[in-house]
This record gives structure tokens, C-alpha cells and sequence, in this order.
């Protein structure tokens, strides 16, 4: 199902000041590789590398859990200021397993390094002492199994051997497969801008359709930009940007070990390096990143396992964000609410129940429901002519928006999820899905 | 199924001081009716009343909920010192209803009162002035509907020359079956201890099989006793058990909007009114109550839409109780752990990325889990002879134990909920379920 993903593309369509979107082409200052290497039973792609010969400013965000992977340990570590790479494994979370997983990085890292300076040694312009620690690494995958070391190292080789320096659609595509796990559909979004007089491309992949959830950089994404950004500059719009995009989705209301967002600038383009957040020149570049950022999300909720639904919660005028943003997630992460729309059921008193429970601060006399363009509920009471035939043929949609007012302040959250399918419990039931 | 319920009964049977379970028979000063009153479409009981023709002392817990129901609005505002009568109804939650659905409880309260005055003019050892605001209501089903008043009120006459004035079995499994919505079994249990050298017994029904979540009086429950205990140490008793038991269980993360317990004391045994919490005298009946509570807890659990298993929960060793609660009901609610286990795969990763997204205090090399017997990680690290095998056969039973060791505190706290299985989103995706 598409949940009118396609309508994304044409709404920003519009707005041709802000970017167009297209098939993804090449980045300059960025080479691709993927390989198999027999990590699933059926052969597919699942090593993913995205390597920068000139290096790349970049920033990250991570998962807010206790229990982090090993991978991202490693990624904390790293304080160097260019990076030459990130590799992206599937099947295995690298997470619960210990010093050995984190040694298991150290060593594809090292050999991966030696690997790549010896083909940096071909052409004088490169820089040749690429260290271990300017290697980036996402895992995605089970938790708690032994890292598949060897089987990577085995297939090291074969990655350099594979790099594509010049990138198009169908390497794009390759990569955004080749990181995918339960998804379903590769995701892939780009905008395009103006920094100055410079033309500058941000492409994004992601992955991610199960143990999705806010407050951190939810399932893997990844930024490219040809844009000369500095890495602060970079870490600041990432976290501006991440509030009302990856953290404002949730499937499942599960939290990964793994997740992480980063964005890379390779510099390549002919602007000026900005180095100040504050800098007018970037503004329309802020808005664009957010725009690949927002679209990537949508198209992880709506590759939510099992969903047969898109759904936008809008919680306005409230006392706080916070209260908006509890709003929200209260009834995204309702299994009852959730139900009832897989069941195109316009069950507004869960809608009630999940306001009710979120704690948020709320005058029942000012409280208002609407479905879709349906009011429900007008300040606290059941509108007169309200036609529950009417909501119950609009729950037949794909794209399903609640909205609830508060009346009680000035704050809004809007967030995004999907329904609760049997399909859902079918794909996490299965033996180690 | 049965989880093992019955099993509840052998254990706490071998603990003869702390009293027995039976069949539910007569408690002195208690009287019952129920009658249908055509709130569904299918003929059954949908109103209960429990009468105190010489009144009782009570005490409540209600939900946590910001948007509470009108009954429990009703409730909060009764302050007389005694109770006549408890009347329940199913079908209709009378939440989000407003004026109307709080006038419906006078009107129907003001009827009630005077019926039950007349009636007990025929006795002249009675009181004879019960007034409206000694009625308590508990009301459950579909919030935001119109409160069915008329047929309530039609029915009033029927409830009162149904009254029962001695139990047996039947009427309470009558009784038990009455307040049930999406239930599939009545929930009964029942204790019997001395305080002093008199006999007291201590009866209670529950109903709840969605929507409930702790913090709270969670599903609806009503406990009866003969024991003579005012009603500030009723309050205390329910205050102090509900933490490890109402507020311990968790089916689907929600909270409804009309969750009370009430505990009531007829006083017609030959104790001495308790008036003091600390008195040494009530230690087994406080103790009593809690069995009584934490049994119907656990059926409720059991019996929770679409379960398949009954699974416990514990955290042990942690910095603070709080910690402990986190990590208990995060693992609880996680959808992926849910239908790992209805799946019946030990994929003890999923337990860990609920421990790690509770928010709480850990100590990755101190940490420990295991399932049933068998231990998988150990001071952080994957126990040398874990074999998968064994824990896969384990996750067969119906009863499925969790055990989280911080070693970090000396706190602990225990759980109880059931799985998420396909017929939990048939139940809940049925319309108007």
C-alpha cells in the first residue's frame, strides 16, 4: 500500500522554491558499494558502504535507550572531524554482545582502513592514512547474537572491489535495499536548493518499520549533502530537525538498541563552507534537510509492519509542547485506538481515553475531537448534528488524521503512526523475525 | 484457557492460616439482584446492585485518568459516612457524556433511594431515610454514547423484587457474569481469617479485559466483608494492596476512564470495629484482602483480550522501586516482546531493548536475565552453555516467568500481564467492540 506517499512528492512539488523531488543521482564526493555477505539464508545484499575518498563533515543522533549496541558505542567514540566511511550491516544488532562484538568493529575497521588506503595510494590527490576510527558503523538486525565478523571481513575485498564512484537511481536503490530488514519498500527522499548561488542536492535513505519510537534518531537514516557545511553547523540542523520528523513517529511504541540518524557533507559543491548555524544564507537548506527528513519518516511509519493505514495525529492549543506531544503518542501508541481504525471504526471515546490517560493538563469544557474534517467533539460536548455515518465512511481512507484542541494554550505537536494489524502480530510471532 | 488459575486456588490452599477458597456463599448484611434491562442486543444481565439494607462502611480507588466518567464524578462527591447500595451497568461507560449523563445518576439514584426506603419500611429495624447520595455507581462499555437512563429507570422496579437476601454460588457467578463486558469468564475469589477469635469472610468480583493499565484501580472490582473495619481503615487496606496488585497488572498499556475498586464492610461479624490501621488484629485480614485482590488481578490478566499466556514479570535488585515498576511494565507493554512470546520464541534481545528504553538506572555488566529457569545473560554477558533449545521448549507453557537481576539495589517489583496475539486486534477491530 502507498498511503498517498506519492501525494508527498506532488504537495512539495509545488513549491518550487523549496526543491523538487527526483529519482536520486550522484553526489559528488560520495561512492557507494553493497555486497552479500551470506548473512540472511536467501542471498541478498547486506553490507552496505558509503565511502567519502576526501572525507566528509558529519554529524550523528542516536537512540536515547540504556542498552545501546556495540556499534554505537564505537560511533560516541569517534571525536576525529572528517569521516571516510560508514558501513551498514543488516541481520545482527551487534547489541548485548559485549567487548567481543565491539572487538568484531575494531578489527573490520582496521582491515577495512588498510583496504582503503592501499586503493587511496592509486591517486596522489587522496589522503592515504585513513584510520580505523574514521569509520562510521550501523547495525540493524536480532539482538544478542554473536557478531558475524568473519563472514564481513571475508567480504572486505569485495565491497572495495564493488565501490561505484559515480552514483544513480539504481545504486541508490540498491543501497536503500540492501539496509532494509522487515521493511517492506526501499526508502529514499531528496530535495534540492539554492545556498547562495550555489545549486546543492541532500539525498536520504532510511530504514526502520517496527520498534520505531520517538526522543531519539528512530531506525537508521542517512544524509548525504555535496553542500560545504561544517560538522556543527550539521549537528545543529540535525537537531532542530529531528523533533518534528524521526522523533515525532511511532509504530509500535518500541525503542531501539541501534537507532541512528547521520547527515554527511562531502563539501563538493561551490558554496562557501558555512560555519554558523545562524548563517541566512542556510535557511532554505534547514527547511530542505527537514523536508527529506519528514518524508523519510512518513515512509517508515507507513512501511510500519503490518499497517494498513497512514495515521496523523495533531494535538493544538495546549498549555505546553509537552502536553501536546504526550497527547499525541498517548493515542498513537493506543493499541485499543490503533485497533479501531484497522477496523475503520470512528471509536472516538478511545480517542477520549488516550487523552484522558496521557496526564497532559486538560479542561474537559474546552476539549475538542475532530476525525478527518468531522467535528465529534466541541468544547466538551458531542456536536448536535453529529452523523457518525459520515466518520465511519471517512475511516474507509488510507490516511486517517485525528485531531484534538485544547483550547487552553498556544503549543502544538503533530505526530505520525500507523494502525495495529494482525498482519503486525503475524510478522513479530514468527521465530525470530 | 486457564493459566493455571485453578492453580492460584492449590497453592494459597496449602496455607491453611491464611484461609481458603470455596464457592462464594452468604456474607451478612449483603444483599443482590441483577436484571437485564435490554442494554445489549442479546439478552443478558447488564445491572447489578449489591444493597446494604443497614448500610456499610466503604472506601474507593478510582482511575488516574484525566477524563473520568460521570459515575466516578458521582463517586468522588459522596462523602456520608455510610452506603446503601452499589448499583453496575455494563454496555454504557457514561464517559464524555457531560450534564446529561450525571443527571441520569440523580434521576436514577433519587428513584432507587425511594423504592429502597419503601421497601424497607416493611421492616421497621431498617433505616428508613436512604438518601440518594448513598448510592455508588460503577458504569462500563463504550464511552461518548448517550447513558441508556430510560431503560435503566424501567428496570428499577424488577431490580428491587429481585433482590436476593442470602447468596449461594449461583448468584454470585450471576452476579460476576452481570458486570462482564468483552470478559470471557466471571472473576471470583474469596478468603477467610480470624481477626480476634471471629470468623470474617472476604468475597470479591472483578471484571476487565482490555484497557487495563496500573497507576490506578484498573478494571472495575468489588470486595465484601463481613468484618467490622471503619472506613478510613478500609481506605488504608485498599491504598496499600492495590500497589502489588490492581496496579500491577497490565494487558495493553491503556487506562480507562472508569476503573474503580470498592471495598465494603457489612460489620455483622462479632469483631470489635477496627478503627486503626496499626491494629495487630487485622494483620491476616489485611493480608486476606490482598489475596483476594491479587487473585482477581491475576484473572483479569488471564483473561485478557486474546491472551494466550500468562506471564509474570520480575525485576529484581534495582536502585529504586520506580526502576523496577519501569522496567517491569516496559517489558510488559512492548508489542515485539508480546508477540515473541505468543510466538513462542525466546528472543530475550526484545526483552533487553525494553529494559534498555525504560529510562532506568542499569549497569550493562550487571544486568542479568532470564526466562523460567534458565538463565541467557549473566553480569551482562551470554551464559556460556546457553542453549536455545531448552528456552524455546520453556516458552511452550502457558505460564511464562520473566527475571530481570540489576544488581544494583535492593529494590524489586513484580508484574503481571499476557500476551498480544491475532484475536486481541479481532476482538478490538470489531466494531464498537
Amino acid at each position: 500500500m502507498d498511503f498517498g506517499i506519492n501525494n508527498f512528492f506532488d504537495t512539495k512539488h509545488k513549491n518550487s522554491k523549496i526543491g523538487h523531488y527526483q529519482d536520486l543521482e550522484h553526489i559528488d564526493g560520495l561512492s557507494i558499494s553493497t555486497v552479500s555477505c551470506g548473512l540472511y539464508e536467501k542471498k541478498r545484499d547486506d553490507l552496505v558502504f558509503f565511502y567519502f575518498r576526501e572525507g566528509a563533515n558529519y554529524a550523528n543522533v542516536y537512540t536515547q535507550s540504556k542498552l545501546v549496541s556495540e556499534n554505537i558505542k564505537w560511533n560516541k567514540k569517534i571525536k576525529e572531524k572528517k569521516i571516510f566511511g560508514i558501513l551498514i550491516n543488516t541481520r545482527n544488532a551487534n547489541a548485548m554482545t559485549g567487548k567481543n562484538g565491539y572487538n568484531s568493529l575494531k578489527n573490520i575497521s582496521t582491515n577495512l582502513s588498510k583496504l582503503l588506503n592501499e586503493k587511496q595510494n592509486s591517486d596522489e590527490d587522496f589522503p592515504k592514512n585513513i584510520k580505523p576510527n574514521q569509520i562510521l558503523f550501523a547495525c540493524t538486525g536480532t539482538i544478542g547474537e554473536k557478531f558475524p565478523e568473519v563472514k564481513i571481513l571475508n567480504n572486505l575485498n569485495n565491497l572495495i572491489e564493488k565501490i561505484k564512484y559515480t552514483q544513480n537511481k539504481l545504486i541508490w536503490i540498491k543501497a536503500a535495499l540492501g539496509i532494509m530488514t522487515t521493511d517492506t519498500k526501499p526508502k529514499l527522499s531528496m530535495a534540492e536548493c539554492k545556498i547562495g548561488n550555489s545549486e546543492v542536492k541532500i539525498y536520504g535513505i532510511a530504514k526502520g518499520s517496527g520498534m520505531v519510537y520517538p526522543n531519539m534518531a528512530t531506525t537508521l537514516g542517512f544524509i548525504f549533502t555535496d553542500a560545504n557545511i561544517s560538522s556543527s553547523v550539521l549537528k545543529q540542523i540535525l537537531n532542530l530537525n529531528i523533533k518534528t520528523t524521526f522523533n515525532a513517529i511511532t509504530c509500535d511504541g518500541d525503542t531501539s538498541t541501534n537507532d541512528m540518524l547521520t547527515i554527511f557533507s562531502t563539501g563538493k559543491a561551490h558554496n562557501k563552507e558555512i560555519k554558523n548555524f545562524k548563517d541566512p544564507k542556510i535557511k532554505q537548506f534547514v527547511k530542505s534537510v527537514h523536508q527529506v527528513m519528514l518524508n523519510l519518516a512518513k515512509r517508515v511509519v507507513s512501511d510500519g509492519e503490518g499497517a494498513t493505514k497512514f495515521i496523523t495525529i495533531n494535538c493544538q492549543n495546549s498549555k505546553s509542547e509537552k502536553d501536546a506531544k504526550n497527547i499525541c503518542f498517548s493515542i498513537a501508541n493506543s493499541p485499543l485506538v490503533k485497533t479501531a481504525i484497522t477496523g475503520e471504526d470512528p471509536n472516538w471515546g478511545r480517542i477520549a481515553m488516550a487523552i484522558g490517560k496521557s496526564g497532559a493538563s486538560i479542561n474537559v469544557e474546552r476539549l475538542s475531537i475532530s476525525i478527518g474534517h468531522y467535528f465529534i467533539l466541541k468544547n466538551g460536548k458531542l456536536v448536535e448534528n453529529y452523523n457518525e455515518k459520515n466518520v465511519s465512511e471517512y475511516m474507509k481512507n488510507e490516511n486517517i488524521e485525528i485531531t484534538v484542541n485544547l483550547s487552553n494554550g498556544s503549543k502544538h505537536f503533530t505526530t505520525y503512526t500507523m494502525d495495529l494489524s494482525k498482519e503486525y502480530i503475524d510478522i513479530n510471532s514468527d521465530y525470530r523475525s
